[in-house]
């Protein structure tokens, strides 16, 4: 059997290996530190910037796969040219990593984004801003998350401390009515599956809740979701769980903003809302492995995120008066230490009924966030 | 929060760590040995009949709870003098360890049983036999379990090895239609909850499949069912995780025949098929946190044991063809080493039809006995 091993130590290679455990199969994780989220797993700590760090693990498992993007592409070709395994490849993970390429290649492919542009001098800036009405999302091509490396921009003086970092990349500010995400996996074999679209919201770009599946989702803007993610696993060469961040824009276009080629915070309702989980799938895929049934368990799940709220409350604390008034609920916690706005765990209600779900959800993370 | 450590590295504390994970909890084990099925959670291999080992363990945890019930119950009674918590605690455990201490209970309580006795001579088992149709089953009260210890007798000469392990113990032969187990879990503060009553199906005195909830049980018997269990963790002062086996009889009594004060093989199908599973349920209890819903997540779970054919088949590796033909299985393997009749894993199937769910769980089961 595949032995597995991730790089990154954080809550997804924590997650990760619950599937891992469960199904018998071979985890190990390469960890940035002691103590990190994934520490059971963790079979060695260092640096995964260094070649000789990355290539000593590698040889102590058989297919590489990944809790982040931030891995420096020129060792993951290097370790392949020796004859290891990586899923998702060096080629894909380079559009993970760089947001012109991405947008470029998604160019090519014939898929909807929003209008873009590179942008190298403030005169290109201020002729995007002209022929976008004057407000624009600007983003550093390489290293943002979570809201980090995008802003809009209204002038070029808004930039004036970003064009060091040159080129960037100008995107017209989408009218939208919400979010959405469509998670799918493709395994090795070239297999490919979706779970239902979901719907994220956002606050201070940080994802605070999902709802699944996304609630008066027409059929057609369901089939269009999994073309798209169809057309992105396929046509970037994605192995692995891909997450992909939609706007649903006025008139009723589905346009891609982000992508993700891991486990994904818009997928972890599926843990218990679906059949297969994304972690227990992501393991599936880059093993080699049939995929598992993406049907939902019950009608609806929500899942609301635990963001820190200072350096104290690490949720776990208040686990008895939110488990005493919310025995439906699912909890948990990533056993990292507490940081205000960090992500450190999530909650998730399963059931037939979207608003009860939604308001078990929320009141159960609210006892945590609160006492 | 409360650390909690499990005394034996079995597939039962492998399981535990799962739902800690996910949780955050902190869970230790004692293990037998290394390579153990827990072994990714076992911070100590020791021998948990030493008491030195038992109590080096007890000072790195909270809380005391069990894989097995084989830990001598006076190594318990000195750490419970010395301050530990143990739950379930040694008086209530000791029920589990001696069979005729717990029937002997069981008869003051009022809970109904099998006709039995304590045999301690030639002449006993000869009456007993004599006042129950010359057919009765034998066994020793210590150490039994999966049908060892346990025997047909319908003669003194079928007993005649076995006077050494005196006293034995003596039950009428129940004429019963089918095997039942109640699952429910009783926390250290007292709060109790019930799983659906179950069915399970035993092949050569081994578990072989349960169905959840059991097929065409009348409510009386539902409700009889959980009021047997609730008799037998508030008379026993359980604590934990409590399996009730019960044999249904050809007039629709129900009688106890054995019981288990930890989470237990007709509880696996609540990995998936309860909102809380067994094992979650176990850690709260023992924790002293509230205990979650037992609700059902579909209508019916399905839960095949994966029995060791020989030395060479881990099931694992089987699973390239099982998970191709059956997308919707869960698949449980316990790191264990192959041998022939060993519980090596298990696959549920949770589905609103239950013949659906019995045929996918079987056939997938199928595929990984025979590659």
């Amino acid at each position: 059997m595949v032995r597995i091993g991730a790089i990154g130590g954080g809550q997804l290679a924590r997650m990760m290996s619950v599937p891992a455990t469960s199904l018998g199969l071979d985890f190990k994780v390469l960890a940035e530190a002691e103590n990190s989220s994934a520490a059971l797993s963790a079979t060695m700590v260092g640096d995964y910037t260094e070649l000789d760090v990355v290539r000593a693990f590698a040889k102590t498992v058989d297919v590489i796969t990944f809790d982040h993007e931030h891995v420096p592409i020129a060792i993951l070709e290097t370790l392949q040219s020796e004859g290891v395994k990586i899923h998702p490849a060096p080629h894909a993970l380079a559009f993970a990593q760089n947001k012109l390429s991405m947008r470029r290649r998604l160019g090519e492919l014939g898929l909807p984004m929003p209008d873009w542009a590179e942008i190298n001098t403030r005169a290109e800036l201020q002729e995007f801003l002209d022929a976008h009405g004057g407000e624009i999302i600007l983003k550093t091509p390489i290293g943002g998350y979570d809201g980090k490396g995008v802003r809009v921009v209204r002038s070029v003086s808004d930039a004036e401390d970003w064009f060091d970092f040159a080129p960037l990349l100008a995107e017209e500010k989408v009218s939208f009515t919400r979010e959405l995400a469509q998670l799918s996996a493709r395994s090795a074999t070239g297999e490919f599956r979706a779970w239902p679209l979901v719907q994220t919201v956002q606050r201070e770009g940080v994802c605070a809740e999902v709802l699944a599946p996304a609630p008066n989702a027409s059929d057609s803007t369901l089939a269009s979701a999994v073309e798209i993610a169809r057309g992105v696993a396929e046509g970037l060469d994605v192995t692995g769980v891909l997450a992909v961040e939609l706007f649903e824009t006025v008139d009723g276009r589905l346009v891609i903003n982000e992508l993700a080629m891991r486990p994904h915070n818009s997928g972890h309702f599926s843990i218990e809302g679906s059949v297969t989980s994304q972690f227990e799938q992501h393991l599936r895929a880059v093993a080699g492995l049939p995929l598992g049934s993406t049907d939902m368990t019950a009608e609806n799940a929500v899942m609301v995120n635990l963001l820190g709220v200072d350096d104290q409350n690490d949720f776990v604390g208040h686990y008895d008066h939110a488990m005493q008034l919310h025995p439906h609920a699912k909890f948990h916690t990533y056993g990292k230490s507490a940081r205000k706005g960090r992500k450190m765990g999530h909650v998730t209600v399963v059931a037939d009924e979207a608003e009860w779900a939604l308001a078990q959800a929320r009141a159960a993370a609210a006892v945590l966030l609160r006492g």
